[in-house]
Parts: C-alpha cells; sequence; structure tokens
C-alpha cells in the first residue's frame, strides 16, 4: 500500500439522529462498541462516539430545534452528516485548500469533541459532502 | 485503543457523483491520491477509489439513468450514498443480524470492486445510512 500517512486519512463519519439513545441501541444491535453519551454545548448536539477498527462513526442529535443540524436533519432526513479525515497539520492543510481557492466553512480551526481540532470544508467543495479536517493531538 | 478486530471496521464511504471525471480532479485538488477509474457493468456505474489511510473514498457515477442509484442522486443529490465496513466473515454477520431480525437488502453476499465479497443492510436499519459489510479476501 502507498504511504499516505501525509494526506487525508478517513477518520470518522458523522451521522445525525433524531433519538441518540436509540440510536445508539441500534448501532449496538448491530455488533458496534457505542460509548457513552456527552453533550457539545456549543454545537447543540449530544453525541456518542462508536470504535469502528481506526475509523469512528459518530452519532449526533441536535438540541437546538432552531440550529443548523436540525434543520439539515429537517430537510434530508437521518443519515450521513459529514465524513471526516485526519490531516497531521489542520493549519497546512487550511492554507492548502485556501490558496487553491477552495470554499471553506472554518478558515481557522475550533475545538470538536474529544479535544480535537476540527474545520469544515464546503459541501459545494465537495461534491455535496460536508467535509471536515480533524487534527488529533498526541 | 481496544481490540476491534472482530467487529465492524470502518472500509471505505461511497459517493455518489454527476461526473466521475470532474469529481476525480476535484478530489484531487482536495490532496487525495486517485486511482484510475473502472466500470463495474453490472451494477451500471463508473467508479473510481481513492486511498485515504486505512480506509477509501468510492466516488461513483451511474451509467443507466434508469438505476437505482440514477434514481437515488435524482432524489438526493450528489453526496454520500453508501457507509461500509470490514468484517472477518461476511455470512456469519449476515447470519447473526438476520436472527437478530435486522432488516437487510442482500441475505447472501456478491461480488463488489477489487473481488470484495459484499452485503447491504436497508437503510431502515441504520438510521437512513446504506450500510454495506465488506470481506476483504486475503
Amino acid at each position: 500500500m502507498m504511504d499516505t500517512d501525509a494526506g487525508m486519512q478517513l477518520h470518522h463519519v458523522g451521522y445525525v439522529v433524531r433519538d441518540l439513545d436509540a440510536a445508539a441501541a441500534i448501532y449496538s444491535s448491530l455488533g458496534f462498541e457505542v460509548g457513552e453519551p456527552f453533550a457539545i454545548p456549543e454545537q447543540h448536539i449530544v453525541a456518542v462516539t462508536i470504535h469502528a477498527g481506526s475509523g469512528w462513526i459518530e452519532l449526533i442529535q441536535p438540541t437546538d430545534p432552531e440550529g443548523p443540524i436540525a434543520a439539515y436533519m429537517a430537510k434530508k432526513g437521518e443519515g450521513v452528516h459529514h465524513v471526516a479525515f485526519q490531516v497531521p497539520d489542520i493549519e497546512a492543510k487550511l492554507a492548502e485548500l485556501k490558496a487553491a481557492n477552495i470554499q471553506l466553512i472554518d478558515e481557522t480551526p475550533r475545538s470538536g469533541a474529544h479535544g480535537w481540532r476540527i474545520a469544515f470544508i464546503h459541501p459545494k467543495a465537495c461534491n455535496g459532502v460536508l467535509t471536515e479536517l480533524v487534527q488529533v493531538s498526541e
């Protein structure tokens, strides 16, 4: 396999769900190891992360019916909300994308779950997929 | 990290796109190593797979405007089509899911790209996400 350590590595897929507890029970029954729910108040969500080999699934329930994730679910239904890729240096990656005129939602990283530093690329730049960059601190 | 070797491992995410060559160019510009396009005539698609660390992105363009993937794109637009998890024994996993009354699309595996053996779980059983099981032959 080619060396992709310096590139974009599939890290997690975020699913938006109506009822986090019910969804967690479903993913348990599918054979996943489901973690403990936690809140991210500044994003108006409750979430659980699920180990899936070297990647993760993130189940997200919006807690603010007026927020962007609730609006997304109202329009699209339950399902995949975003796909995240781990990068070694998120500032360098954002600078590279900006230089290539790729449409970003976040030009600078913000805090995500588990102390991850995250930034979103606009779905218009990624064939309709809301794409997240993640830098995991060692 | 817990041992998840026997469980469901995030393997790839399939994106449906209108124009495979244009999408491949976009994912190149995002910094991915994009493979060579190939056809899967029995599924009426052309596709490319993209290395992303230990996982993959699969870009899929339908070639049959009357087929199910074209219908999906007409309804939902471009974006994520399915999420795939690698399992060590796909027959055993399907038997386990069937015993748990989980709604399957495929009760027996079929052939996927790259010699993978694949089977789909119904999105109704997975919070709206069309979920694929993959067994990779060694």
